[in-house]
């Protein structure tokens, strides 16, 4: 069974990873058969996150069956590991008394994790649940901003005054001080809680017991402050190769730490609304249901419909024009699709450079003549072959030249918009990830139909 | 200066994060003046991470300059920091002096990933500058595959017999063996090297000397072997909570350990292909020339052009349609884009649930069936919306009902091809974010305009 599970070796159908298919149907007979100790038997020896994966991937009615025989089974780390929109519906379905037993084993920065976005009744189940000062230091950090490092950070911290020497710090380590789960570091603190440095614990061990701490700190130290957002604080981590990080409040004091676990996840999450925003998708969950789906993409198909309106608008003042040359019809898509894949192409590198803070003041002129330049080659390129097409099959050298011109333009406008539109959006505070997409192809939409049909009424008419 | 690099707190201008932009152009006044200590006093305090930064977002003439100014300065951390496509450009600079004394004091992990994309030559010249034993340990890691855990581990592994009790651990710590920069865990082996269980340094710190190291292992260990992909490893790690995991030869001998902190840029670099490709943009930095960029962008263009001339191929089938009824022109691009757009919000997600292998064979099938109702709830209500906006704008109902009509089709098939194009690719072993894109498209394209197009010639005329 371990190994099943437990090995990141693919099997030989390999594209599965984590969670054998064959145990998802043999769970679902369990289940079927009333048969609480086959289940057992299946899911005890699962990480939760496999029983979490487990739970996402059936469906609503095959997950309430599998709870209600096994909900002894639901402890607070497959809690933790389950899709945001499920929760609510598994912690439901708890007893008060399982909740109580479930929640309570965790750390701080995982219940905060997990009931700061349930309703308030269900968070209210959570928080009461937790003993007196797990419930204060959950309280607490839910008074930090949302997406804040006060929200990612874990209240344990093991920290040492800056005058102890490595022995001392040793012997306190040993003194069955209850310590955290994963601890990366002793926190070096000052008189007055503020960390003034750290020593990793590979440092502590190798050193000599009358080593003061302070002689073995590390270069790498920073805090962050626990109002720092956590994109910030996740791409800190992956450019400076940090393991765990202090977080003060606004006395400099200190008050948690994140560690790059809760970083890595930040970072995965900040991509999956990166790509989901890009292509004009809300957040959602493959185990959402049909009309949550619906209700996080509608709205924007929604807004490019009144955009290809837009489009549709420009298209008819050259009604006139198309009549009396109809091939014009045939040939102005490909203007405006080409546009918008270059348009996307711009646009995609200029998001994900956002993202990771490689576009910056510093460089955005560099990048945009680089785009300018790029749009142009490309469409010079294009413009020969669609042109080239063009009058060999259409038999008309105009009509080639007026596609050629047209094609030019729009990969210029593309590539501007591609890289102005993201880097607007960031300056006024907006996600650029989010609608760029669409304004872009507004923009080679509207433009694309605009030069090729514009062009043919001066040239060919 | 080291506040001013070194906070992770954004300054009052807060799109930047890192590299404020004034040291930009002060390293480049500097660098202009001939300004040696000048530019040393800019530079030294900075993180490797910053200076890599820094050379990446100035123009290559500017680079050259200051590299020219200041070779003595670049050492390993930085060259391991800098985008792929500039390490060679920095390494043909250096001497051979210079480059010896940078790229000794890296990991093994780190030369490896500084050597893999270099060009023979200037790979040559790497190993050369490498102690015996470094470059035997580097030629080794270059035998695995491409994003192979064999490239990614480092071999500095930090290991004990397992019969060993926590106080022999501390002592061979103390003893002064070259230990590795940074180490999480002591690795438990077995006579014939086989890792068979871990201990965080945390136990071992808090634990009594005379206590097994075995009773105080954990139970998230597992291995990778060396020629586990590097991408299922970082996902490994991310939905493990993994911190460091030993890695083992075809004779399950230890050979190295895979750390977080490579997981984590694994990760990051694979969402960076994921969303580039979505684009149809190859692999490229922002430091790329404009050649090269173009070089990335143009065939996926030209793949453009080909389906686009596909699409234009279906509207020349029906330009006598379109001369009876020219409304149908204008109208026609509006099917067309916003199948596209359902059709990239299916893909994205199924591309981005492939990724994160939350799609899998388990759930295919439910993830198909809700894709499918989701096209065809969205297709009903836009078709309602511009069914009904088409008959008030052109007076005709029977051109609102084949447009509304046209509109339902295309949003199912949009949503089938979404989820299946990307699945069949995976299933076919390519991954699922190349080209599918235009895959996509050119589906929404063909059965867009012909669904329009051909109800309107049936109904129309």
């Amino acid at each position: 069974m371990d190994e099943r599970s437990g090995s990141a070796t693919p099997d030989e159908d390999d594209d599965e990873f984590g969670l054998p298919p064959r145990l998802v149907e043999e769970a679902l007979e369990a289940v079927e058969a009333d048969d609480v100790a086959r289940l057992d038997a299946l899911l005890d020896p699962l990480h939760p996150a496999d029983i979490a994966d487990l739970l996402e991937q059936i469906g609503p009615g095959q997950r309430r069956d599998l709870l209600a025989l096994w909900k002894g089974g639901v402890d607070g780390d497959i809690l933790s590991e389950l899709d945001e929109s499920l929760r609510e519906e598994v912690i439901e379905g708890l007893g008060p008394g399982e909740l109580a037993e479930a929640v309570r084993e965790l750390e701080t920065d995982d219940v905060v994790d997990l009931v700061e976005d349930l309703a308030p009744e269900a968070q209210e189940a959570v928080l009461g649940a937790l003993a007196a000062a797990d419930r204060v230091a959950v309280e607490k950090a839910l008074t930090y901003p949302e997406y804040s490092a006060g929200r990612l950070m874990q209240s344990e911290v093991v920290r040492a005054p800056s005058h102890w020497t490595v022995g001392e710090a040793i012997d306190f380590l040993r003194s069955g001080v209850p310590l955290p789960d994963q601890f990366y570091h002793v926190v070096l603190i000052d008189p007055r809680l503020k960390p003034v440095g750290y020593a990793t614990l590979g440092r502590l061990l190798s050193s000599r017991r009358e080593t003061p701490l302070r002689d073995i700190t590390e270069d790498s130290f920073r805090t962050f402050h626990v109002e720092d957002e956590q994109g910030d604080v996740a791409r800190t981590f992956e450019k400076y190769h940090l393991i765990s990080v202090p977080v003060v409040d606004d006395d400099d004091r200190l008050v948690g730490v994140v560690t790059i676990d809760d970083a890595m996840t930040v970072l995965d999450e900040e991509h999956e609304e990166d790509i989901l925003r890009l292509a004009g998708v809300g957040e959602g969950a493959l185990s959402d249901s049909v009309i949550d789906t619906v209700r996080g993409r509608l709205p924007w198909l929604v807004v490019n419909l009144g955009t290809a309106g837009l489009a549709a608008l420009v298209i008819s003042r050259f009604t006139g024009t198309i009549q009396a040359l109809v091939a014009l019809a045939t040939l102005m898509p490909i203007v405006a699709s080409m546009g918008g894949n270059a348009g996307t192409q711009s646009l995609t590198v200029a998001v994900r450079a956002l993202a990771t803070r490689d576009l910056t003041r510093s460089n955005a002129w560099r990048v945009i003549r680089r785009e300018a330049a790029v749009g142009l080659v490309n469409g010079l390129v294009l413009a020969l072959a669609l042109g080239g097409m063009t009058m060999l099959l259409f038999g008309s050298v105009p009509l080639g030249l007026v596609i050629a011109s047209a094609l030019v333009v729009n990969l210029f406008a593309a590539a501007l918009a591609g890289v102005f539109v993201p880097l607007l959006m960031e300056r006024i505070g907006v996600d650029p990830a989010l609608a760029s997409g669409t304004f872009v192809t507004t923009v080679t939409d509207v433009v694309g139909f605009f030069a090729f049909l514009g062009l043919a009424t001066v040239v060919l008419l």
